[in-house]
């Protein structure tokens, strides 16, 4: 532990040349100070990327909803980033990151609050080596809001408000915490050798197996499934969608760049831009995959299946967004936009009603970019990323779907037939979302 | 002043271990030119996030109001954001930091038009312990161009384009900076010991008390208030509403973390840390008690409530977004929320007519914002604090009162009955924004 | 060339203040190894700023087409941005930086794919003096991906998917590329005293030339000029357009501040405020310039004017943006504004159909502002700004023209009159961009 009061002899030592720690250079910081600035600054610069995700996540969504039930969507939207902003907060910081304070070893935390250091710094023998509490947590918290985001697509235009709010409650303060902390937070299966460098499995499969258990219990929307026939269901506003795809892209940089955790050094900053570039060219990669296959496949190309053909670019590239080439990444994502296009019917296929598509992108693409961790990373075992798959998917899965269920006994989970028929906003909500564009 | 020239050297003093500074680590920077460039960036950083709230605004706008308005009010916001910058550049800046140049001491500076550094910094006698000019200038360009945002909002849907612009002109060229001048141009109430971090009221109560003399003078659009009911007006686009909310918070990093004006030291740095953390908390505080009181009121969650409720809790921690923990911020935050839930319809009650809320929420969350620093901040005076708020907003709202008598003698601004019947986008501008969707 | 391996004996040296090196302190940075990590993560920065001009472009193309067309226009812009980032690392990058493998000097470089450093710089003796390969790389092709989004805006509402995806391949894989290297890669227009700072004619007016080769041999969309009139076209949803804009808007800030291409030093940050700043100035002078005059000539302010004027002026300061004053880059870009005005009826009067005004904006005012580095840089010949303007507008022209030929000849690029008529949502893509939304 180094403290900002032993930080100018630091600095001296750095301007000594017969040190003998040349072949450091690209792990020791210039200046532990300057370090921390810089890692710091970029936790704050790559945590309101990912922030700006939650606006993404909104605007794809209502934009692949009808607009009978856009304005609760948007509330939906709006209050989970606020409820995972809160719950976070209050428990799920200090449940993920359990540090000396676990109490049952391996599995949970210390309950207790966040907090970040005192203003300036003041009175305190800070550690100059890594960031401020402040920025690390603004930058984990996000990706904790992200996970709730991926649900509140796959169960839209049925789904009740509150029962919606109460599950994103539990799965912000606990089960992303509980299960982010086996990996991030030095668990078991950390020390099982798991990479998952910022969360294919850990944030979107997580999200993805929310989703996935909710779906199942909550059933298709009504007419979705009729005669043994699947019935499109169009979004009401595609623009929204395609900017939002456009800002989910964008927030990515945040995502997998902020994840590199440092910027002290030369070799971490290039890292970061190794990510970037990887980030970019793995959505590209899907979306440009999508675009053929579908031209392919149905003699058109579908629009809704290039915005989902990019984020699973990108959901696919973020298990390892490091140690690819260009090349490599751009392939991974590919793939990604692959198992969109056929993901997509095969689960209308089951019957399981996936409003936007979360499922296919967010885990089913998870899945594959925790696999493809092995192909660009020699310290990668394919049983161990199989195994963390299968733990982390199993306790996101029974749990949710636990939860679902007592919700759905308590206090039921769906709107009823006619409410869903005439739409969640006016029956829910009593808004509309384009109260004067008439409708067709 | 430090020179440039003298930066080697400077440099070379940090590595000597025995000048005995160690103590003042946090507030030395490690070397000068690199604090330099950090704060310079963290302007601009920082800055172009402020600015893109110029877009928050208009999408909040243009989604809160009919869609016969709606290209008169993206029209408005594109105007007064070119104005702003404009001012600010030929008067505003100089005249709200007045440097050694003022006049008449405490009131008004020289008036002169801003000015940056030579290319390279070459041939001066460069300051390295602050920021460029160049980016101080762009960071507090887009807090003056904040305020005239705030005003078009009340106002919208029936005042005249050319007013409103003549008033903006006003508004940024000379009575923002005049009333900034007394607290961020070190003026009398600085000198009283006012404490505003980042412009609850030096920006937001300023833009609110300048939209309320307008609404005011105005009068309420034609059939808001009728037989002593108040007609509820929809907004035309949800989703363009939330966006606007969603932008709004994303920038409000920039706005209060960028108001540390120093990113120079590991101290600094972590400040900027806890106010993202806390500007984020207060927001999502905001939101989240719009939406339980708006259910448990109403028996329905609003969603433009929640969405100013969100924005009011970023009004509240304006004011002192750097000493709260997490816990005061959230709740500083609600406190706003809740302020919105009960301001608008007490504005409706009174019959003034505020077309998108921005009176509770810049206005009125401003005045509690500004009023809540004596709860976590020891240095505050409740008596400053309230003196400080009746002084700013006593100058602003005169002062744009009588502008708004002026303007409204000499040229009227208000269209006719007939124009804000058939909406201004067609009376005005001849120009709607949504042609092809016919209306219900 | 500067290795890892000796970055502490560098620092070291800065720390003597006996080297006699304290006139060049604006060009030496504090450290070699903190220069780089600063401008490592500006590149970073600015880069995610530039690539979020690709969603401003789609935003603004999808709010300027009719609704029948905005799936399309939606489509087109996410490909092209997927072509280009895939392009440009297979062929593009290396091409435009031949470095010392040119194989025809001065015209065409090694044909190779673009690599990165390895992870954390292992192994490699990394020059310091710069910025990783990696955040070059993600900078550039943005730059790159900018020019074919000019191309979609004009050709919008009647040009096939497939022709115009075909095109974005050739004109990001070769066009752009070979061009840029003529400046920026180092060639002959370089050599020759060619001043072009962030591209003016490298990507702006290169984009122009590519639309106009485009819209002549495509021809006017079907009732666009009838009768010797011209029948106006309105956009179908004036916010996107507007949100656009201010995307626009906010890239341009990593635009034109990235290219600085330093921000090692005090000097190096100071210019890129500058160039933020006066980015910001010439928007909003283009933006007034419009709105005055339209209101003078028309009576009646015209809002996709005033956005047009905006981008114009920041086309109009992206060849200098360093060198003007607020002042004269306010004029500049007011300038770009009045340009816009008068040519959008003028390509109108010459029947040349540019569905976004995209030609007026990014080849009339880039040539206006490759002209005007004359007026604020000594450095400049006018001379040689012409020439380079001719020799970049000829090889974009003819060979763009030749490509639309081949394309028109060998696969069409032309929907039939009923598909035109229809959409070409319905017709090429099978979906709707607003499918609830009844049309008037």
């Amino acid at each position: 532990m180094t403290l900002i009061k032993t930080l100018l002899p630091a600095a001296a030592l750095i301007a000594l040349p017969t040190l003998g720690l040349a072949q450091e250079a690209d792990v020791t910081p210039p200046n532990e100070e300057i370090g921390y600035i810089f890692t710091t600054f970029m936790f704050l610069v790559t945590g309101f990327l990912v922030m700006w995700m939650a606006a993404g996540f909104t605007m794809l969504e209502a934009g692949l909803v009808r607009q009978k039930n856009v304005t609760m969507q948007l509330t939906k939207n709006i209050a989970l980033f606020s409820i995972a902003a809160l719950m976070y907060y209050a428990i799920g910081y200090n449940l993920m990151y359990p540090g000396d304070g676990w109490s049952i070893d391996g599995v949970l935390g210390a309950f207790s609050m966040a907090a970040m250091e005192p203003v300036g710094l003041a009175d305190t023998e800070t550690d100059l080596t890594y960031a401020s509490v402040g920025s690390d947590f603004f930058f984990q918290l996000m990706f904790c809001a992200t996970t709730a985001s991926i649900v509140s697509g796959t169960l839209a235009e049925r789904i009740k408000l509150w029962p919606f709010l109460i599950f994103v409650i539990v799965l912000t303060g606990l089960i992303y915490p509980i299960q982010a902390s086996w990996k991030w937070g030095g668990g078991f299966l950390d020390a099982a050798g798991f990479l998952d460098f910022a969360g294919s499995t850990v944030v979107h499969s997580v999200g993805g197996w929310a989703a996935l258990a909710g779906a199942l219990i909550l059933g298709p929307r009504l007419g979705k499934y009729k005669d043994g026939r699947v019935i499109p269901i169009m979004g009401s506003n595609l623009p929204l969608a395609t900017l939002g795809t456009f800002i989910l892209w964008l927030g990515w940089f945040g995502f997998n760049g902020g994840s590199q955790l440092y910027m002290d050094t030369a070799g971490n900053v290039a890292d970061i831009s190794r990510i970037f570039a990887n980030t970019n060219t793995a959505a590209a990669g899907g979306a440009i995959a999508a675009l053929i296959l579908t031209q392919l496949m149905y003699k058109k190309v579908d629009l809704t299946m290039v915005l989902n053909g990019a984020l699973a670019g990108l959901v696919s590239i973020t298990a390892e967004p490091l140690t690819p080439g260009l090349g490599a990444a751009t392939l991974i994502g590919a793939v990604g936009g692959v198992i969109v296009v056929f993901a997509v019917p095969f689960l209308d296929r089951v019957k399981i009603d996936d409003v936007v598509g979360a499922i296919p992108v967010h885990l089913m693409a998870g899945i594959w970019g925790t696999i493809a961790v092995v192909l660009t990373n020699a310290d990668a075992s394919l049983g161990t990323q199989l195994y963390s798959i299968v733990v982390v998917g199993a306790f996101t899965f029974v749990v949710s779907g636990v939860l679902w269920f007592v919700l759905k006994t308590v206090m039921g989970i769906r709107v009823s037939s006619e409410d869903e028929i005439n739409g969640l906003d006016m029956a829910e909500l009593g808004m509309e979302a384009y109260p004067e564009f008439s409708k067709s």
